[in-house]
Formats: C-alpha cells, structure tokens, sequence
C-alpha cells in the first residue's frame, strides 16, 4: 500500500473524497511529476536536440504544475474547492499537452513512450477526482 | 530592473507578451510565493493557532502554485496557452482565497496584513497577464 | 517496475551509478515528499496544535529538500559530484531530523509513524546512493 | 522594503540571525531561482543547443536547490542548525557551479551574464548567513 493511501488512512478528520480515489490521484501526480524531470533530462541527452525542446519545455512545465497540485490535493485540513478544481483543471491540460508531445517522440525514443504513460494516467486520475470531490 | 526584466530582455526570441507586463507578474509571483512561505511560519509562532489553521493551509498551497506558475510563466520558448491559460485562472484564485483569509486576520496581525498585499498583488498581476496574453 | 526504473533503462546515456540504486532513491525521495506534506497537513488537524508545531515545520522542510533533491538526482546528463553530493547530504540530514521528530509522536498518532517510515527510508536510500555515486 | 524584510520585521518570535542578512538572503535565493529557470528557458532558443546541455542542466539544478532552501531558511520557527547549515553548503556549492558555467557563455550570450550574476550573488549570500546563522 502506497504511502499515499496510509497517510489518508490515518488522517485525523474526515478526507474530502473517497480515499481510493485521492490516493490514486497522489501517486499518479507523484509518477508523473518524477516522470516527466527524467523525461526532459533524457531529451537533453538526445543527439536531435533541436526537435527535442518543445518536449522539455512541456515536460518541465508537467513537473512544475504536478507537484503543485500534488501539495495542494495532499492538504485534506480545510478543504477549499475553489482552489482544487481549477488547478486539476489546470494539471489536466499541462498533462495531456506533455502527453500529446511525448506521444510523437515515442516510435523513436522509448522513453518518451514511458513519458507519455505517466502523462496519460495522471490526466485521468486528475479528470476522475474532479468528477468525485465534493 | 529586476532579473526577470533583464532575462526578457536578453531573450532570444520572441516573447509572448508585452516585457513590462510579464516581468511584473513574474516579481508578483515570486514575491507572493516567499510571503506566503513566511507567513505560514509565521501563523504557527502564534498562540492562538487553531484559529490560524485555515491561514496556513492556504498559505501553503498559494506558495506551491505561485511557484509552479512562476515556473511555466518563466518559459516563452513553445509558448502553449492551452497550458498558462488554466494555471494563471487557477493562480488567480489561489491568490484570491489566501488573500480573503489572510485580511480576517490582518487587524491582529501585521505579518498577515503583509502577506494580503502580496496575494492581492499576484491576483492583479495575474489577471492583467491573462488580459493582454495571446 | 517504477517509472523511475524505465526512464533510467531508456536513458540515452550511462548512469552515473548503478540503476537498481538510483531507481530506489527517487522511489524513496518522491515517496518522502508525498508523506511529509501529508503528515503536516495530519498534524495541522490535531487537538494539541502546539505539541506538533516542530514536526510540521520538520515535515515542510523535507518536502522541499527531497523535493530538490529528487529533481538533481532524476538528472544524469552532465552529472556533476560538486552538487549531487551536498545536496544528498543535506537531504540525509533533513530526513534524519524529521524522523526524529516523527518518532517522538509515532505512539500517539499513527501518520507520524508511516511519516518515520517514509523519513527513514530515504535518509538510508540517500546514504547508499552517496556510498556507490562516482 | 522587500516583502522578506517586512515579513521578517512582524514575525512573532525571535529570528535565528540579523534580519538584513536574512532578508537579502531571501531576496537573492528567490531572484537566483527565477534568473535560472528563466536562463534555461533562453538557452533552449539558442541555435547551438549541445554546447548549450550542460548549462540548462546546471540552471535547472539552481532553480531546485534555491527554492527548496528559500523555504527552509523562510522558516523561523524553531530553527535546526542541522538542517539549515547543510542546505546553504550545497546551495552555494549550486550557485558557484551554475554561475561558472554561466560565466563561460556570458560573453556571448548576454542572458548568461545576467544569470551568472544572480548565482554570484546567492552564492555570496548564503556564505554571509551561513556566517552570521547561530
């Protein structure tokens, strides 16, 4: 079990969606986060560096907008929906625009391809909880 | 001239907004993400600090997305609205939150009067970004 | 396998040290930063506020370092000892104070125990990644 | 007055060292973090990418280790030497190695100038605190 889902196990008050869901959320962030710094970093190490920029600039904008949304989600204590929702808003679109990106470099550079999955499953979980948090 | 003018200004291609502007906003959010790191210190020196939970907590995530905004804003290279766009709506109301609960705590204390100003100013700087941003 | 793991075997150049090694100290860095911005939103729902006031700011202190510390790790392009090895250091440090810290709460409340777990965790992966990095 | 400073000036309790050097320190880690990730940003539109690697690298490096010691040294309440002084050794370590790779592209690239002299001053900073921190 992830610590993830044992924190929200073990937290004080009551958590703001189902527990499943939250910490499926967390550790998809969590993935996605570390995914995409290896990901630009791979990309920095490839010979076509020139076609390779739009990938690390995405890949580093998808590293920022994560652990944001990584801290913001993880805080159940005074739960305020208004700043939740856009930013999973938000996390979704820097998501798939990073999916989208290492979803082209993929047949050629395999870690683009592992790139594009952390991507992908991060933009659902973040659609799943939007559609499940009060 | 602040670094983040002088940085626009040395930049190789095109930026994707007025310098002027976009330098301001990038100052704003990174002088929000520093008082509202502070100032969540600050709350939990306090004696009352129950009633300061709320503060803290909305400090906390203001500083994880002025950071991450800061991050993506910095970026002109591949510039993709799809992506600033919901991050500057989602800065704007992270700002406006922890701004509206730092001034129920201002009259009492100063360090919270401090950190409104620099909310209220990162939600301005935001939304005018967000005006004149292709 | 971690995503940590694939990026590592699809990097287009050598690793800067043994990949099974690399791939558990991001595991374990990511893991710490999730857990302790967890845990300091646990103890900010707790009775007794003023007894936790030191593990959350222990707690918010080893988000940011591991944080850090998983980004310059996540990096191997252009690796460079003169900054990977104090930065683990510090993080060794932080994980050290923080677990300690959690330690003292652990019989009491069950987060700050999984927290340990998280902190201790990463301070021995750090210290196993400083004893083989070249 | 820098929000640093005036944040500092209202803090309830005591501060673990001379508020002006706390306060530039603030201000030149929040500026360095910002110089580096917009200097990245700017060498990825240069036409020489792959002299340019190690650089974005090293820039990317600063912009971590910076924000994450900016939080850290934010944090007045209850302050630990054992975490602080680490963090500021690798910060400058950071600082000197970004700044003088920086420095070997400053005299053609003007926003590597303007970035080596944001290192130059963190790097000088922390030295200072570390200095005068108890």
């Amino acid at each position: 079990m992830s610590y993830a889902r044992q924190l929200l196990d073990t937290y004080p008050g009551n958590v703001n969606a189902d527990a499943g869901v939250l910490a499926a959320t967390l550790d998809a962030l969590s993935d996605c986060a570390q995914a995409c710094a290896a990901d630009a970093d791979a990309d920095l190490s490839e010979q076509n560096l020139a076609e390779m920029v739009r990938c690390i600039r995405l890949c580093l904008d998808c590293t920022d907008v994560c652990t944001a949304t990584l801290g913001v989600v993880s805080r159940q204590t005074d739960y305020d929906p208004a700043i939740t929702r856009p930013l999973l808003e938000a996390c979704v679109a820097t998501c798939k625009s990073c999916g989208d990106e290492c979803a082209r470099h993929a047949p050629r550079y395999e870690h683009c391809r592992v790139c594009e999955q952390a991507c992908r499953r991060c933009e659902q979980a973040c659609r799943e909880l939007l559609g499940v948090q009060r």
